[in-house]
């Protein structure tokens, strides 16, 4: 384990309380030594490079700080160590083409921990697209505004929410798994158009709300809507298609399911106001699935046991390019077209880095925090 | 009574059963001469204009096609008739004005049938804002996608859903209400930028499908969603304020009450990831209102009592100029800047007209629809 933050340590728990058979927890890492007590019966290390280099691991899991994963990802790869890396993969597309592109031994297991995958919701909601179930996906409706922090969550850490140790706010830190469903479920769009509100809400100086229309190929609309500014905010995933409406919220999955595709009706119906008649169906999804721990034990078997991985680092490329996709939109003032250009939102970010003036207020000193409320 | 298809039938019906108490239908008119014979009773024309120059009435409903309003309400004004005018009050903003500038008479009562004004659910929103409970709203979502129309409808006649016709699609017909409702709840945003897309579902030349995003003055954030070709569609207004959010949907107003204001909570509690405490509060909301009957009453009672205007004809001017700035957004590729340069949209909008090659499939004949499924 490399990084003892609030996720790696969180992670560390749960393995060395047998929660991921088959994986073993025998280094750690962290350049804050303090955080490293707690592992007194492990090996320790002050920098992530010399446990990846230590040849006593068949793997790693990278819990920290964004920029680094891209990093210390490529050194764990090119040492030939099966890699879990946390999300975001990188902070900017370029920088996951550069991790993405160092997985040459597709031997080596390669995963992100995009946890959310795991919700049986989720995975229902994929099914019924995939089956074709659903018919044409038409509407997207995401507002994903239940990411609330406090003040006291940006003085946390010196690198929270500043250009330069995040490469962004909500989108970089907490959206990646609401980025990364919205691409696994329904693909990529072709065009973004955002407005990001710099420290709207707080005293920092990336985006914590945002809004952001897209559109598909298909002529099917989007829209991604989130803030950490906002109580009690909102979880509520709106997809309207050919077939009906479905409506994931407060642990619910409904379905309007319409008894003939809308297209048809739409073009046949002779009445001027008649709608095509619905079975209002609640398809039952127990509970938030394995998260964390599921993807830990995914990726041991995909190791141990060949078994499918559920989230491979490679597609983590589409969260973060949603993300620079929005950034860029709105700080640039235009609308994005898809795919991305990986190196001008490169330049995009280095000159708001080079240009910062921000200074963060005084920050708490280093420590844990429970992460038990974070995903 | 001006005008005799679906609205102005439905209109005059409720008046001859007595319905609007002090209001008499005395006197109809409509082009189509065969509309007039259920009217055998009444003073009958097919020129409103006449029906305007009569001498015998004291007040006057225009429910015509969208760009007659401007030209019958300006007649109607200037014969010193109290005057009822049909939403959309015009096509558009510089007509809205030419057509509001006409009531030089404040004797005159000038009213717009926004009935949804009546409705309990909007009135208790409207009252919460305005008495400060909810707090500074913060943000806004209104997806307002249950308008569904079939082919059929757009064939009912040839006026329907044209440049020419309507000036534009779905945001000039149905939305009017929902638009007028978002600016007499929240005021007026400063910021649009809009996706319409033209025909996505039916064969017509305007916009049956839109997406926009709106900023306010006091960086508050909106989205207006709205299509023709949905179903069964969503009707559902969720409003995130400092003392927490509103959501009506399916006849439910219901209220999460922060127990301190967001902004206190997120700047003083020590926790990273606590949230405010909550008030579930549900309250009751009991129907739809009188609806057109109510707005018919109130002008009558404005005319006989003084009663207030629930919906003064010159705040019509607001949902005009909110659907012509998300068509102009979306037309010219633009964000748009409240408020809209009306004679700007007015050349794009008549350079739309000029340039259409539209040619409508064939148009059923003249009938009147059931418009007991329209609001």
């Amino acid at each position: 384990m490399i990084g003892l933050g609030n996720m790696g340590k969180s992670h560390a728990d749960q393995i060395l309380t047998g929660k991921v058979p088959g994986l073993e927890l025998t280094a750690v890492a962290d350049c804050d030594a303090q955080r490293l007590e707690k592992f007194a019966d492990l090996q320790r290390y002050t920098d992530g490079t010399a446990l990846i280099q230590s040849g006593t691991i068949d793997a790693v899991l990278i819990a920290t700080p964004h920029y680094d994963h891209t990093t210390l990802g490529i050194a764990a790869l090119e040492a030939g160590l099966h890699t879990l890396v946390e999300k975001p993969i990188s902070v900017h597309k370029a920088d996951c083409e550069r991790l993405i592109a160092a997985h040459t031994n597709k031997k080596l297991v390669f995963a992100a921990m995009f946890n959310q995958r795991t919700d049986p919701a989720y995975l229902k909601l994929r099914e019924l697209i995939q089956s074709g179930e659903l018919g044409t996906i038409q509407r997207i409706n995401w507002i994903i505004t239940d990411w609330y922090r406090t003040e006291s969550y940006y003085r946390s850490g010196g690198w929270r929410a500043t250009w330069g140790g995040e490469g962004g706010g909500v989108l970089l830190n907490q959206c990646p798994h609401n980025l990364d469903l919205l691409q696994w479920l329904f693909g990529m769009p072709s065009k973004i158009n955002a407005n990001c509100q710099l420290g709207r809400f707080h005293n920092i100086e990336v985006e914590d709300a945002v809004t952001a229309m897209l559109e598909y190929p298909s002529g099917a609309t989007g829209v991604f809507i989130t803030s950490t500014g906002e109580a009690p905010g909102t979880n509520r995933l709106e997809v309207a298609a050919d077939h009906g409406k479905v409506v994931i919220e407060n642990g619910s999955f409904r379905y309007t399911r319409t008894e003939t595709l809308v297209p048809d009706h739409l073009a046949t119906e002779p009445g001027a106001f008649n709608k095509p008649g619905v079975w209002n169906v609640e398809i039952p999804t127990n509970g938030r699935g394995e998260q964390h721990v599921g993807i830990m034990q995914n990726f041991t078997n995909a190791i141990l046991k060949d078994e499918t991985l559920l989230a491979p680092a490679a597609e983590g490329i589409h969260s973060v390019e949603l993300a620079n996709a929005m950034l860029h939109s709105s700080l640039e003032k235009t609308t994005v077209e898809l795919p991305l250009d990986g190196a001008l939102y490169e330049a995009t970010l280095k000159k708001r880095i080079e240009n910062s003036t921000y200074v963060k207020p005084e920050v708490a000193p280093t420590e844990v925090t429970d992460m038990r409320s974070s995903f």
